[in-house]
C-alpha cells in the first residue's frame, strides 16, 4: 500500500473492485444518464451543452477506468475471464466500450451518446429480489411460452381476420396483414391507442371478441407467475431463514424435524441501525429472535437493556395483554426472526418445553421490571 | 360537567376527542370536498357562490376546532407531543392549517380552497382493512420495489428506442428522450391514450415487445401481492378469531394444540343488530357460535328463544337435513365464529368428544321443538 | 287436470311455474331482447317494423303471462308473498310490468321498449356459480371495499392535482375538477380514450404515477379475488362431494377422519347422457366413482357392460399401463368422482385396505376380459 | 425398403408420419405464412411475385404430400379413421385442402391464399403444457362462464344506458344499441380506443362505474385462473415425476405412503445434451436424481467422472458449504428430479435412514477427491 504513489487512488480501486455497486458507481450512472436524457432536449442541451458534455466525458471516463480496475483485479485473483464473460463483465465492458466505438465508426456525436442507455444495465446486478424472480421465469418458462404463442397466434388470426373484413372500408389502416398485426398487438394488450380501430360491424365483432380473448390471455399468464411467486416465495424464505434459525440458542434443544417445522414458520427481516421495531403502546401480534445484531430496549424507569444475538423479545404481548410496554430500537445492522402470533400458538402447542423457556424468560423480566 | 357554560359544546368537544370518525366529521368531509369541487365549476359556483363559501368556511372552522379538541384530549392524558406528530394528528394539522397559511401567504382564494383537497385524508384512519393491505406492501416490498424497477428499466430503454426509431418521422411527438418517455409510460401500464403512437414499421416492433413485456409485469405485480394478501388474510383471520374462541365454553375442554387447530378452521364475522343471519328453508352449509352479543330464535310454535354469548346454533342443518328450519336473528351487536360444513366435518373427526356435546344438544332442542 | 279447458296451456303453466327457466322462457328473452336492439337501428327497424312490434308485444305478453302463473302457483302452496319479494319475483314482476308503466305513463313507445333492457335480468338465477362469486365478494368485502375507497382517493386528488397544473394549458377539458375526474377515471382503470390528455410536462409526470398506482389497484384487487377465490373453491368442493361419498359403498368402511380425508381427494363432476368419458388408447391419470347414474364399457371383444351406482372403473390404467384398454360412454345423466392419480396413490398409502380392494377388483375384470 | 424406387422420399416419408412436427414442417408452416403476410403487402408483392408464388406452392404441395403420408401410414395401422377425424387430421386437412377449394370455386387468388391461415394451426399440437392450460380451463370452465355470462350482461346494461343518456348529443356514435355495444366492449375490456367516448355529464358517471366493474371482472378472471392453475400444476408435477421416483434405487427402500410423500417433494426437469446443471463457485440450493441419462462431473484435479440413472449428485453444497464444488455437465439427454433445500431437510427430518445414504456418498467423494 505504501509504495502506491496515489493511495487515494488505490482506496477507491479497492472499493471500486469489490461485488456490490459503490456510491459512486451509483452517481455515475445516475448523472450520465441525466445528461444522456438532457442532450436530446434541444433548447436544455442549447444552453448548457460545456456542462452537458463535461458531465457526460467524466461519466463515461469512469466507466472505463472501473472496468479496467475489475479486470486488474479479477486477474489477479486469476478469475480474470470468469470476469471478462460474466454478465457483470460485459455490461461493465459495454458501458465502457461501445461510445468509444461508436464514435470511432462514425457515429455522430449525438447518436453515440445516445448508446449510454447501456449504462443503466449497470444497476441490474443491485435490483434486490431479481434472483427470486429469474428462478420463477425459469420454472414457469413452459407454462409462460405456450400462453406466449397461443397470444401469438390469436394476434396472427385476428389481424388476417380483420385485414379481410376491413381492407376495402379502409385501405389506409387495414391495407396488408402488417399493418393488422399493429391493430391486433396494440387490442390484445388492452393498449387501445385508437390509431387503427375497426369499423365495419363484422370487424366490430371479432375485434370484442379479440378483446374478451385478450382478458383470458392476461388471466392465465398472470395465474402462472402468481402460482410459480407462491412457490417460490416459500423455498427462498425457507433457505434464509434456516440458516438464522441454527444461530438461535433457543432452537438448539430442538431435532431435526421440529427444526424444519419452526424454520417453515419463522420470517427474516434485516433492520438498519436505529430503526424502531417496537413502539410502545401499540398491539402487538408477534416476537422476534436476533439472528445477528443488537437491540436496544428503553424500560419505563429510564433504564436501557441491550439485547445481543440469541436472545428474544415481543413475547410478552403475546402471552398477557396486546399492548407493547417498551420501545425497542436496533444499534447496528441486525437480522430478525419474526414470529407471528398464529404460529407462536401452534409452536407453543407443539413444542412445550419452548413455551416454558418463553413463559420463564417473561416472568423474569416482568419481576425485574417492577 | 356541570360547571361548563356550554353543555352541548362539552357533549360535542367530548365525542369529536374519540380515536373514530364522527358522523360529524364524516359530513364535513363530504360537505367541504363537495363544495371545494364546486368551486371549480365556474357556472354552478356564479349562481351559488356566496352558499359554497359560507360551507367551505363552516367546514374549515370545524376542523381547527376538532384538532384543537383532540389536542387538548391528548395533553390532557399526557400524550399532546404522541397525537400532535403521529399521522392522525398531522392530518388533523393540515386539514386545519394549509388553507389559512396559503390565504395569508397571498394565495388567490380559489387556489387556496382548492388545497381543501388535504381533508380527503382524514378518511383515511377509517378505511376498513387498511393495516393489512399496508402489511402485505411491507412484506413484499423487497420483490415489489424490483418490479418497479424492471418497469422503470423497460420504460427507459424503450424511450431511448423509440426515441433513435422514431425522432425523423416524428420530431413533434417523439423529439427528446422525455417525450418518448411519456409514450413509454402510457404504452406500458396499457393505458393507450393515442396522443403519441409510433408510424415506422421498426418503431411499432419494439412498441409490440413493449407492450407485452407490459402484461409481464402486470402478471408479475398482481402475482406477488395475491402471495402475499394470501398469507396475511391467514394471519389475520387467526389474530381475530383467537381471541374469541376462548370465550366460548364450548372449545374450553381442548388442549392448545386443538385450540390452534379449531381457531385455524374458524372464521370471525360481526353483525350489526337486527340482522337475520338464518333464514328458515335455506340450505345450510355452516354453523355459528357466539362469541360476543345475543340471537333470537323463531320457533315453528310461534316461541321465540334467546341464545346468548358462548352459545352455538345452526348445528341441525350439518347433521340432519340440509334445510334451516327457524328464523335466526341477532339482536345487538354480535360476533359470531363461522364453522363451515367442510371444518365440522374434519373438527367431528379429529374431536369426537365436540361431536358428542353437538349430538346431545341437537337430540335436546329437536325433542323440545317437537 | 282433466276439468280444464285447456290442457296445453295446463301442461304450459306447469312448466312455467318451475324452479328452473324453461326453453320458452330463454326463447322469450333471448327474441325480446334481439328485437329491443333492433327497435334501435333505424333502417333496419322501418323496414321490418310490424315484425318487431309483434315479438315485442308476444314477448311481453309471455312474462305478465309467466309471472301471473308464478304467482298463482305460490300462493296455491302458501308462499305468495315469499315469491313476489324474492329477487326472482321482483324480477318476473319488473320485466312484467315495467313496460306497459312506462306507456301508461307517458313515454314514447321507442323509450319504453328500451326498458325491455330488464328482461336480461331473468337470466341471472340461471348462472352456474353465481353463488359461488357471491360468496366470494361477501366473505372479501372489507378488503374490496377498502381497495374501492384507495382507488377513489388516488382518482380524487390525482384529479384535483391535475386540475391544478393543466387548467391553464387546457381550459376546455381540465377547466374543472368533475372534468379532471373523468380524466383519472379513464387513466387509473387504464382505459386511456385519449380525449383528455395532460400535456404539460408536470401534469405528465404526476399522469405516469397515476398510471404506475393503477396497475398497483389492479394487483390488490385481483390478489384479493384469488385469495378468496382458493378458500370457496376448496369448501363449494367439499359440499358437493361429501354428500356423493356417502352413496359410494367403497368407501362405507372408511372411519369419519377418514371420510373427511378422501373427500377433499375427490373432485364432483356431472356429465349429461352419452358422452365418452374415457376413450381408448388415451392417456389415463384418474379413475371414476359413480356416484349417481350409469355408465357403458365397451370391452375389446365387442361385449357391453353396464356399471351403475357406487361402481368404479379406469383403475387400470392407474396400477398397470397408463393408457386407457376400452371406451366407456354414460348412459343417463351421471356424476362421477374423480380421484388423481396423486390422490389415488396418497389414498392407496394411507388406506391399504382401500387398494386391496380395488386391487382384486382389478385382477378379476383382467381375468373377465382375457 | 429395397424395393422402393425413391429411398429419400421414403425416409422423408417415414419422418413426416411420426407424431411429432418435423423440422420441414416447421420450415414449410414459417415460410408459407412469411410470403402469405408478404402476399399483402403490395410494393413487396410487386416486385417479388414469382418468388412469393413459388414458395406458397411449395408450401401447399407440402401440406398436401404430408397429409397423403400421415392418412396412408394411418391406413397401414389399420387407424385411418381415427386419424383422419383426430384434430391433427382435421388440421392436416385443412391445410392441404382449403385453398384448392376455394381456387376451384372461384376465389381471387390472393383471398384463396389468405387461407393459408390455417397452417398456423399445425403448430397447436406442437406448443408445451397446452394439455395443462386446456384442463384448467375445463376443470373452472363453470366459474370462467359464470363471470363471462356477467361480463356480458354488464356490457349490455351499460350500452343500453350510455344509448339512452347519449343518442342524443352524439347521434353519430351512440345512434342505436349495437353501436353503443361496441364502446361497452372497448371499455369494459380497458381497451379504450376513444373512437366512441360518452361527453354528458350523466354518460361519463355511468361509464366511470362501466370501467370500475372491468377491474373487478378482470379480477374475477384471473383469480379463478390462479387458482385453477396452482391446483393442476401440481397434479402434473406429481404425474411427471411419480413415474421416475421409481428409476432411482435411493428411494426403492421407501414405503409407499414415503414414496408419494417424496414425490409431492421433487421436481422433474428435462435437459439436453451439454447442458451445465451446476457451475463451480455458485451458490448451492438444491441436489439432484439422475432419473434417465447421464451426467459428467469436472474434479478439481481435472479428472472427469460420468454419474448415470439412479445416481445423485450435488448433496454436498446442502451438508457443508454452500458453494458448488465441480461443475457438472448433462452429456445426453436427461431427466432429473430436484430437490430444494427446504424439502431436503424435510426428507433428512422425515427419513433419516436416507440422511445417512447421503451422508456416506458425501463423506465418500469427499475422500476420494482430496
Amino acid at each position: 500500500m505504501s509504495k502506491q504513489p496515489f493511495p487515494i487512488l488505490s482506496l477507491f480501486m479497492a472499493a471500486t473492485a469489490g461485488r456490490n455497486m459503490t456510491r459512486p458507481a451509483y452517481a455515475a450512472v445516475a448523472f450520465g444518464i441525466a445528461m444522456m436524457v438532457l442532450l436530446t432536449v434541444d433548447p436544455a442541451y442549447e444552453s448548457a451543452h460545456r456542462w452537458v458534455d463535461a458531465v457526460l466525458w467524466a461519466c463515461l471516463a469512469f466507466f472505463v477506468f472501473e472496468w479496467a480496475v475489475r479486470l486488474r483485479h479479477a486477474i489477479l485473483l486469476q478469475r480474470g475471464l470468469a470476469y471478462a464473460f460474466s454478465f457483470r463483465g460485459l455490461v461493465d465492458l459495454a458501458a465502457a466500450a461501445t461510445i468509444p466505438a461508436a464514435l470511432i465508426a462514425g457515429a455522430s456525436p449525438k447518436s453515440a451518446w445516445l448508446l449510454g442507455v447501456v449504462w443503466v444495465l449497470k444497476l441490474v446486478p443491485g435490483i434486490p429480489g431479481l434472483r427470486q424472480l429469474r428462478r420463477v421465469m425459469v420454472v414457469e418458462s413452459a407454462s409462460l411460452f405456450s400462453v406466449l404463442v397461443i397470444f401469438l397466434m390469436v394476434v396472427f388470426l385476428a389481424s388476417v381476420a380483420e385485414y379481410f373484413l376491413e381492407r376495402e372500408a379502409q385501405p389506409q389502416t387495414f391495407g396488408s396483414v402488417p399493418a393488422a398485426l399493429w391493430w391486433a398487438v396494440v387490442t390484445l394488450t388492452t393498449t387501445g391507442y385508437g390509431d387503427v380501430v375497426p369499423v365495419t360491424p363484422l370487424g366490430r365483432a371479432v375485434a370484442a371478441i379479440v378483446m374478451i380473448s385478450g382478458l383470458g390471455v392476461f388471466g392465465l399468464w398472470t395465474g402462472i407467475l402468481a402460482t410459480g411467486f407462491a412457490a417460490q416465495t416459500r423455498r427462498d424464505n425457507f433457505l434464509k431463514t434456516w440458516e438464522s434459525v441454527s444461530r438461535v440458542p433457543f432452537f438448539a434443544e430442538l431435532g431435526p424435524t421440529a427444526i424444519a417445522d419452526v424454520t417453515n414458520m419463522l420470517r427474516t427481516i434485516d433492520l438498519p441501525p436505529r430503526t424502531m421495531i417496537i413502539r410502545k403502546g401499540q398491539q402487538g401480534d408477534c416476537m422476534y429472535f436476533i439472528a445477528a445484531g443488537a437491540v436496544e430496549v428503553d424500560l419505563p424507569a429510564g433504564k436501557k437493556v441491550t439485547l445481543g444475538e440469541g436472545a428474544f423479545f415481543g413475547e410478552m404481548a403475546l402471552l398477557g395483554s396486546a399492548t407493547r410496554n417498551a420501545n425497542i430500537t436496533t444499534t447496528v445492522l441486525t437480522r430478525l426472526l419474526v414470529l407471528d402470533l398464529v404460529d407462536f400458538r401452534l409452536l407453543m402447542a407443539r413444542h412445550p418445553e419452548l413455551g416454558r423457556t418463553i413463559d420463564a424468560e417473561a416472568r423474569r423480566r416482568a419481576l425485574e421490571n417492577k
